[in-house]
């Protein structure tokens, strides 16, 4: 175990609206009794300080460092969170729980419905990435965290950190959404269309009720290899593959000729293995649901005190810089602290996950100025210490 | 019929490579008898010099232009093609023929295969563009016509206008590939990929042996879906649906919710009823295998009297300009007249389709010159007049 890493953990567990309570959501059902999984890495301060969310994006978990017991692959953002690196373990206490409707130990359509005994499959409700914030604050409770120093996350996770600045403005100190947007445009939506459709369209998916005959593998592995695609940019696949063939020349029938359809192959098999089927159309369905656009993120007449770093990267086709342009300008009309950074990577969507050099100064930076009392909530009060009030 | 029109056209067909004659394909395989679909439009002139080739596009067919008889929409190039457009039927001579492995009139996978009455599905040979043109030069003897005036097309139309440029460089006078690329990038491959598996992993393809009982149609419905994103830009699918729902509020379910979707599945299920899936298959293999690059187009040492246009759209992600651009750099080595333009368009790959103004004074200026002997061919006469010679 090396030493810039957080070590052997264990995802946790958390129970909650147990009967007679349920989680209202927002398309109006109820949803519970509600588990979360989730791991903590680093230790809580005494004034409760330093608790820092990551927010995980559409496939990721609760498994965002370190290493569990018997495998070898560390959590989905290791090479963020650790002693000494951008989220310091040594210094802060950082917290990732997995969204409920997913499928890696929170409530989801893979659960067992309490009233049927049976998978809930198409009897989960529709959730939204409110809903997934909703019960994350419960965690957030549970672990006596009044006010958290930083939300993060990039794609899906960027989408909970802005909707925990504007469902919990006075809980967020720091906002840093990644490689996200305030809703998606109809070419993302479109993207995710497909993807819901080439599941559903498998006679395996049974209209959802696949848990006894095993997932709908030809529908997910398409779906899966339409997102790989998403993920990375022209230029990271000319680098990865360019167009070499697997066995050196053309086959002249349809098995796999390219190295770039080996590959993709290859991910979307894999992500049978690791994935609910259902999981993949309820998460897709919330984050195109999802809008924080014409003032909803922060309504007029509303101040707050949360400070923001949005990032994205230049050759991110599926979130692109556009739409973070779009956050920073609704957050300056408001008058919100807001930094704003592209950062040159060829890595794509994919590159908050991979390309983490110079995230980690920048949030390294803007960490350290929040929770050295430079900004944010400790900014209001010297004002209110020295009587002025700046924009 | 408007005055612009060149009105009512009917497919006509070719045959050859009749027994015991085959066409000899790139690998290696033999196919015939060979029939293609074509039409023309506008009249051959005395010299047999104002002939002009239009190769379509992946699921385009030989039915450019007019109408015919009993149906209401007109050929797919018709604002292009007709008495003053920019290809003048009063003045030029306009052939398209269906592209062998296609559905429309040429032999492809869905033809009867003579050895076995029954059609060829994947006993059908893999083909290539070279394939492709050689048969279309079949054509264009059969025409009486020994150089072209002009080869033009978009997306692998233009595959195919710069394979004629590769195969049969005295032929042409002027060519115009739009849109298109002197090789897949593997991310162009992996679209195609993804849309082949998501054909081949619908039971109802059947290995591709489902002519009895009809087409795969989820399969095929996913795989036009992906297709039609990728032919818009983000921006012309935010002018067109932007997050418009169908029915006012969000479902809750997986239903249709936005406008997108529905235009997405639309699309799909219409592309089901006019095009055999293997058909899709062959030509999209066709397309990942051509490869002009690295002084294929062109050989070194050889020189070529082909004019070229070469035209791409700046919103075009598909086949992002900087494919045009290396075209013409290819070009220019070889000391080729090549002219090339970008187009503003928010129409995406689609905009040779739709964008048609600009295109036309381009194409029209360029054919004129050509024809007028100001280029090309001509100008390398006026050469040896004079006994200058120019690079």
């Amino acid at each position: 175990m090396n030493k810039d890493s957080v070590g052997t953990v264990d995802t946790q567990y958390l129970h909650f609206a147990e009967p007679p309570h349920e989680l209202v959501l927002e398309s109006g059902k109820a949803l519970g009794p509600v588990t979360l999984g989730y791991e903590t890495y680093g230790r809580l301060n005494r004034e409760r300080s330093n608790g820092i969310l990551v927010c995980h994006a559409l496939s990721g978990d609760a498994h965002a460092a370190g290493f569990h017991t018997g495998e070898d692959s560390p959590g989905w953002w290791d090479n963020m969170i650790g002693p000494g690196k951008a989220f310091d373990t040594e210094r802060f206490f950082v917290i990732c729980s997995n969204v409920i409707a997913g499928c890696k130990g929170s409530t989801g359509p893979s659960s067992i419905n309490p009233r049927t005994g049976k998978p809930y499959a198409l009897d989960f409700p529709m959730v939204t990435v409110g809903d997934m914030v909703k019960a994350q604050a419960r965690l957030i409770d549970f672990l006596g965290i009044e006010n958290l120093l930083c939300v993060v996350g990039g794609s899906m996770g960027g989408m909970q950190v802005l909707q925990w600045a504007a469902s919990y403005p006075e809980r967020v100190r720091a906002a840093i959404p990644i490689a996200t947007a305030l809703k998606h445009s109809p070419q993302q939506i479109a993207f995710n269309e497909v993807i819901r459709q080439s599941i559903m369209v498998d006679p395996a998916w049974r209209m959802g009720g696949y848990y006894d005959q095993g997932q709908p593998r030809n529908g997910l592995a398409i779906a899966r290899m339409i997102g790989h695609i998403t993920f990375m940019s022209d230029q990271s696949m000319e680098q990865k593959f360019s167009r070499r063939l697997r066995n050196g020349n053309y086959g002249f029938k349809f098995a796999t000729d390219f190295e770039v359809e080996g590959y993709l192959r290859y991910r979307g098999d894999s992500f049978v293995k690791r994935f609910d089927a259902n999981s993949y159309l309820y998460i897709t369905k919330a984050i195109d649901y999802f809008d924080l656009s014409d003032g909803r993120l922060i309504p007029e007449g509303k101040r707050t005190s949360t400070r923001f770093l949005v990032i994205s990267f230049q050759s991110d086709w599926l979130y692109p810089s556009y739409q973070s342009q779009e956050i920073v300008r609704q957050l300056k009309k408001r008058q919100v602290e807001a930094t704003y950074c592209e950062l040159r990577s060829a890595y794509g969507h994919d590159a908050f996950l991979v390309d983490v050099e110079e995230q980690t100064m920048l949030i390294r930076h803007f960490l350290e100025s929040t929770y050295s009392g430079n900004g944010g909530r400790y900014e209001g009060d010297l004002r209110w210490k020295s009587g002025r009030t700046t924009g």
